[in-house]
């Protein structure tokens, strides 16, 4: 068995996964990220041995313990440089302060985008092809690269920053400092962006009332339940959103030719109704058109696949 | 010693190449690409053994002989399943067809994007890097991507279409179909249309006494040798042409984050005119800006990198 930590700005979560890649138990505590790496770590070292004891077994039944951490880690030395979510985590060696509590237990440690990456593709929406490229549509855009079952993160060693791809030279402002990006255009930020500007042109959208006319109430489900009512705002949002998301999904096929291109994040919640207009656009998009395409799935996994891929990190070592 | 050949739409070139990466002879005749493929082989048999002989060795001392090959090869049976500027090979086993004349001789195959691209990173620019990225400039946009040292060409082993990334959403009319293209702006082609639109808004620049005051003279060297001379227009096309290479070179670096990026082709001879700047664009524009970047080099070999990179395929299938 091995456990999987999945620590994130908010909070730690923490799975104890079999071989097959189940979680057996898991559970989570907040992060705190204000305070010191010391406090964070311990809590981190308590939570693995709640739930490896609350399932039945003992921490001496565990093989080893992968991390996933925001920020730019140093894989070789199981360091997280620097995360600017937590602010204690400065060259901190995550191996010699789990091993306190744990004496002579392997650790491992990931990019979370690339842990959840990794998750999908051992465990979830890509199990069945060795080479995919996941991008999570949420309050950004995320990504990690899977090829040949190997982890593609470059000499930074950071998530693939496949949001932050220039889709529209001088277009709308993104926040990297780039105008344009992917992100700007197709994150669920992006979308409620969007919306709020469309329905403007709309006075009788029904987007209105659905929303109270108070644009703070607009979220990144409003305009595909508007458009699976019929309203022609709301189906132009859609329309709209899909022509962007196409356009950096049909750039990272042509790039990449991934098995499978795996969508993640809350937008990829609205299933068929986001993914079947998508494909559409990226088969007539692609180079070669008509010829055979990467697949293109929505993640399985949710907060799960951070938690399965760090567990199976040790796999990306050998 | 091995053997590469370089299979193109006008030439065959065949080298001799030892274990450090030398040419040890080399020579290419004309491909007749509308030819039978059972002549074409024929032609690259000879020239094969013409070199070898040539070089005072015989076909016995030769360990394999490598293809790089355009269009859509299965590297694993060998084939070249489809090539648009070689009409006679659809589906055509180019190891069965060499074996005819080189009995139980092993031929690797690769799309000859990606064996130059090989080639760059054993050789050339990219030898001391295990990870790069090469952008070929010259009528097209060109790439291959290696990482590890291992090609990645995804499940349809082409070259990697980095040319066919949308920089511009609903901009210039691409060759593939989408608009606003990489290719669009950044081939030689798109330079020398720049070159011809822009000069029009300039009646005093010395570009339309470079060219006798035909549009038809104007090359991808136009504007950067009117730059070189303190020409206003020269200086603001290199400035565009720059500013949209850079966005596809720093979308590249934020997706892949590669220890190099190469850049090859025609337009790559202005050298540090070109790269220069790139590189400015590039780290002023890189996700983390002023953080690492991927060094940003001109390809070296030209295109000994094809023949090159052909003759070593057998690394890959290692």
């Amino acid at each position: 068995m091995y456990l999987g930590i999945d620590l994130g700005g908010i909070n730690i979560a923490v799975g104890l996964v079999d071989d097959s890649y189940h979680i057996i138990n898991k559970d989570s505590v907040p992060t705190g990220r204000t305070r010191s790496f010391e406090a964070i770590v311990k809590d981190m070292a308590d939570l693995c041995r709640k739930i490896v004891e609350e399932a039945g077994y003992q921490i001496s039944d565990v093989k080893c313990i992968g991390i996933g951490a925001p920020g730019t880690p140093d894989i070789k030395n199981k360091c997280v440089l620097y995360a600017n979510n937590l602010i204690a985590f400065q060259n901190v060696n995550l191996e010699t302060e789990l091993q306190k509590y744990f004496p002579g237990m392997p650790v491992y440690l990931e990019n979370d985008a690339n842990a959840a990456a990794y998750g999908e593709i051992l465990a979830g929406a890509a199990k069945d092809v060795d080479s995919a490229v996941i991008i999570t549509l949420g309050t950004g855009v995320g990504g990690g690269i899977v090829i040949e079952n190997k982890i593609q993160a470059g000499f930074r060693h950071t998530g693939a920053e496949i949001g932050h791809m220039v889709i529209e030279k001088d277009g709308a402002q993104c926040t990297c400092g780039r105008r344009g990006c992917f992100e700007a255009y197709s994150s669920a930020t992006a979308l409620i962006r969007q919306t709020a500007e469309i329905i403007k042109e709309y006075p009788d959208s029904i987007i209105h009332e659905m929303i109270g006319n108070d644009p703070s109430k607009i979220s990144g489900k409003t305009a595909f339940l508007a458009a699976k009512q019929g309203d022609e705002a709301g189906q132009k949002i859609v329309d709209q959103y899909v022509a962007y998301l196409g356009e950096g999904v049909t750039n990272i096929v042509n790039i990449l030719w991934p098995e499978a291109i795996v969508i993640g994040g809350g937008i990829s919640k609205e299933g068929e109704n986001l993914l079947a207009p998508l494909r559409e656009y990226v088969h007539a998009h692609q180079y070669g058109r008509g010829s055979e395409c990467s697949k293109i799935v929505a993640a399985e996994l949710g907060n799960d696949a951070g938690i399965i891929g760090a567990a199976m990190l040790f796999k990306q070592a050998q």
